[in-house]
């Protein structure tokens, strides 16, 4: 609810009176409103409005790119005739005035007696309604406007500030208006200042289809879906409700009204963006977050506006009002590099001593088994995953190797030494595994690169170990298991320590390889028969040492078939 | 409460799926979180961090001029040390990498470890821990980071991107941190995705003071405070904290934790910007929004960090990521004009024929002798209009007339006319007075001005009556009251009524005027005895035709005071 305030009677003032105080730089007060200070040659004055407590809008949308100003209303009332009045005398150029606003009762009046009285003095006024919301009425020009002020104030003030004359601003506003279409839901109302109850409720576990942002009524009430559902219901809506003619690009607006946070937005807009390419619709600088809200409401609503070039061009230009900055030119400077230092330098291939190229072959050789072996038992390790984790073990060490194999072989190609070819596989495999396993996989690859070396004149099984050891203490630094946590760690370092005793014991490295691929091999039943017990409720910290069981599992399967080589 | 998801234990995944999609234009995913495109040259790689939950924090901060990359946790959770190391290996960029989060226990390790494992492969490596919150312990060491991670964040980032060094930046984020002090409040708690219930909570009508961003224990409870008593609190508990040698310029962050509004949070701002300018302080480029949420849960905080010369020029630089934009070059441009059209072309006086000029000089007799009026009357129009309205009726009234005066004093000084006299007269009668009243005599005055234009050779007694026709109709034009809703209008249509029937019976001018006076004086008497019955319930929507019953009465008054003239 809304917690903070003085006198009630006066929260939009003194609300306000804060606001002005922060944006002085961009903004000053005048009776009734906000006007943005001017910057260059006169432009057609875009004046927006309505009641207080749907923030940004209006006065957050005041500034060079968008609105010249906005008259503002107490909390859900339309602002007084003589405030529109006074905003638009303040605001105007000499180059005319554009009044555009949600299709309310109250505003419709207010800013048609004020546009009355501007004419009267000689000042010509045009009037853009906006009327977005599809569940609002099936008569577009009877909808109601809800997000879909933003782009269709947006597209005005950047035709304006492009200089379009009064005429053109107009015209670029009804268009916008036409392509617009929106619908919201609400979770829940919200609490007028000092009142002690929700001006309006949802019933509990439901949403109310196209409620309207101060609780006008919607469709009908709806248990509440998952968000992939509501995603496909607004999305699916939204698209039926399209404009005649309506082209291939949209750009989009998925807006919190207050107590949907961000995170959830974020989580909504994975799925509406994948549908609205599956519709095959390119999407043109979609945005998501709070646009237009209504206090402390709980909902959301799709707002999708289909562009044509001109419509593209306004909601591409650049803003910089206190509630919403759009700003091209940095995007455009940036590099897209696709792995940090590493990839820029990645051309830069260290020297490497004939015996380095010569093991970089057999390192080769052994990704190419391992890459074998995560394909042939990807569905396996996936099922054992699934025991106890979320299943995509084999799922995500195939996606690894794979690259690992890809990177691995085009250092090979370059004359690249073992070193090398591992490190390049290593930093591969994290970048494309994802999740944890991959971070570790990559990290242990380059582990035992490093121990390596490029600069040697002759390997030995010692150096060999020394690798093993490499491999294994990347893991172990970062994942922090250790023997008995159900990870590949109970595999790993059995197997290592195997390996060692074996080498130093003077056994061949084939066979010490095989003895501790065996070693290796029973831990990870072990600790695969352990799984069950699991279950699925399994605390997600301890998730970050690696997917359990799968991961011993593939070590073992991986180093018996080396031991092939 | 957390209302949109799909499978909770995917949440923090799932949303940063969408998140990636949203800004790939200016970052990419990689394993454990998001690393920013690169721009320009290399520079120091600042890795931020944490739980998820906190948009903007901590991906929404990643971008040129802030975050080189941010390592995502699941909900409330420290990512894994293997979530860092990728993240950090992602984003390095050859010159050393700056690892900087909140001072808690799970962050600490893991960010430690990957700090570990990243000097072992020879990254140079600082951590740089946030620890703004002086509720959550007395020593500095041990205090945890809440909001204050923006401001260390912001500087660093600033100082990566101006291309100081790995010491330079690291210098940089200490001495912010040593600069920044942060007190918050919580009014209720979050709920986790998919939970039945609220991590924590607030007993119904108190605040938790000092409670933390993840429920942790605060100070105490305390009874909700209105807007400006937290105000006050907030201010003095971090000025109290000050660090030593802290010098007179800060900058100030007001954060919104997740259902605490953008009104809400303005309103805290009218008084914490009044009481830092009353402790000598100056601020610089504030924020107020929603910088560091926690969910849903109610509740906001005050951040200061005191500038010096080197933490002004990071804090106020340019920055561009998805959650915070800063871009300064606009707002030096802009044109902060004071009153719009009419100001900017106010040195172009309209030609005046002699006998308007001559008419101006009884016009701005007739101002005087309004100010007059007002000031002898503002203590007598306050209180009439204190029984029905806000009791602000004199003092606005007399702000007007002051301001009307000055400028039809410098218009009659420049040998303006009638009608431009009480034109420029009216535009700063509605500018200074404020309110609707102020609104509507600033318009009537411009509608007697053009009534009687500066065009004439001669003025009658009947252009004189058109002036007040065009005085009155801007009014009613505007403010659409009529005889009996208790406005100014009650005694106004009734004098301009009485003032044509004399002039068009042929009474002399000065005894029309007169008997008019006479019946605004019986009419605004019969308005006024109306008001007792009125009390303080009158709906917020009638008060916008017009403060009631002090605006008759001070018309009455005017009117009869310049029937001496």
């Amino acid at each position: 609810m809304t917690i903070l305030f003085n006198n009630p009677a006066e929260f939009a003032e003194d609300q306000f009176e804060g606001f002005l105080d922060l944006y002085s730089d961009r903004l000053r007060g005048v009776p009734g409103g906000a006007v943005a200070h001017r910057s260059g040659e006169p432009q057609v004055a875009v004046i927006v409005g309505g009641g207080s407590g749907h923030y940004p809008a209006f006065c957050g949308l005041v500034g060079p790119g968008f609105a010249t100003g906005a008259v503002v209303g107490n909390v859900f009332t339309s602002p007084s005739a003589a405030q529109v009045y006074s905003v638009a005398k303040a605001a105007h150029q000499g180059r005319g005035v554009i009044l555009s606003f949600g299709n309310y009762a109250g505003d419709n009046m207010n800013f048609g007696i004020a546009a009355d009285r501007l004419r009267k003095e000689g000042i010509d006024v045009r009037i853009v309604v906006v009327t977005d919301d599809i569940a609002s009425a099936t008569e577009e020009e009877k909808r109601r406007g809800i997000a879909g002020d933003f782009t269709v104030f947006k597209v005005m003030g950047a035709a304006a500030a492009a200089g379009l004359d009064l005429d053109g601003v107009e015209r670029a506003g009804r268009a916008a208006n036409s392509a617009t279409r929106t619908l919201g839901v609400a979770f829940s109302g919200c609490t007028m200042p000092g009142a002690e109850h929700p001006l309006f409720t949802v019933p509990e576990g439901h949403l109310g289809l196209g409620l309207g942002i101060h609780g006008e009524p919607g469709i009908r009430d709806e248990p509440l879906p998952t968000a992939e559902q509501l995603a496909h219901t607004l999305t699916t809506a939204v698209l039926e409700a399209a404009p005649a003619n309506a082209g291939k690009r949209v750009t989009a607006i998925v807006n919190g009204l207050g107590t949907t946070k961000y995170e959830e937005l974020f989580l909504l807009w994975k799925t509406i963006s994948a549908n609205l390419r599956d519709a095959g619709l390119e999407i043109i600088e979609p945005e998501v977050g709070e646009i237009v809200t209504s206090l402390d409401m709980g909902g959301c609503s799709l707002t999708l506006m289909w562009l044509d070039d001109e419509l593209e061009t306004f909601w591409r230009a650049d803003a910089y009002a206190p509630g919403y900055r759009k700003q091209a030119a940095p995007i455009a400077n940036l590099v897209a590099s696709a792995g940090g230092e590493e990839s820029a330098e990645a051309a830069v291939i260290p020297d490497a001593t004939e015996a380095a190229r010569a093991l970089g072959t057999v390192a080769l050789a052994g990704l190419e088994s391992i890459a074998r072996t995560l394909h042939t038992n990807e569905v396996r390790l996936g099922e054992i995953d699934a025991v106890a984790g979320d299943g995509d073990h084999g799922r995500g060490m195939v996606k690894g190797i794979d690259a690992a194999l890809k990177a691995g072989a085009a250092a090979h190609a370059a004359d690249a030494g073992v070193a090398w070819i591992l490190t390049s596989a290593g930093q591969a495999w994290a970048e494309f595994a994802g999740g944890t396993s991959g971070v570790l996989w990559g990290a242990a690859l380059e582990g035992a690169g490093s121990a390596l070396t490029d600069s040697r004149e002759a390997y030995t099984p010692t150096d060999f170990v020394a690798a093993a050891d490499g491999f294994a203490t990347a893991i172990t630094d970062l994942g922090r298991a250790t023997i008995g946590d159900k990870t590949l760690v109970d595999a790993l370092l059995p197997f290592v320590e195997a390996l060692r005793e074996q080498v130093a014991a003077g056994t061949d490295f084939a066979s010490a390889w095989s003895t501790a691929a065996a070693v290796a091999t029973e831990r990870a039943a072990a600790t695969a028969a352990l799984s069950p017990k699991l279950g699925r409720a399994r605390p997600l910290a301890e998730k970050s040492v690696g997917t359990p069981d799968a991961g011993a599992t593939s070590l073992a399967l991986i180093v018996t078939d080396l031991g092939s080589l």
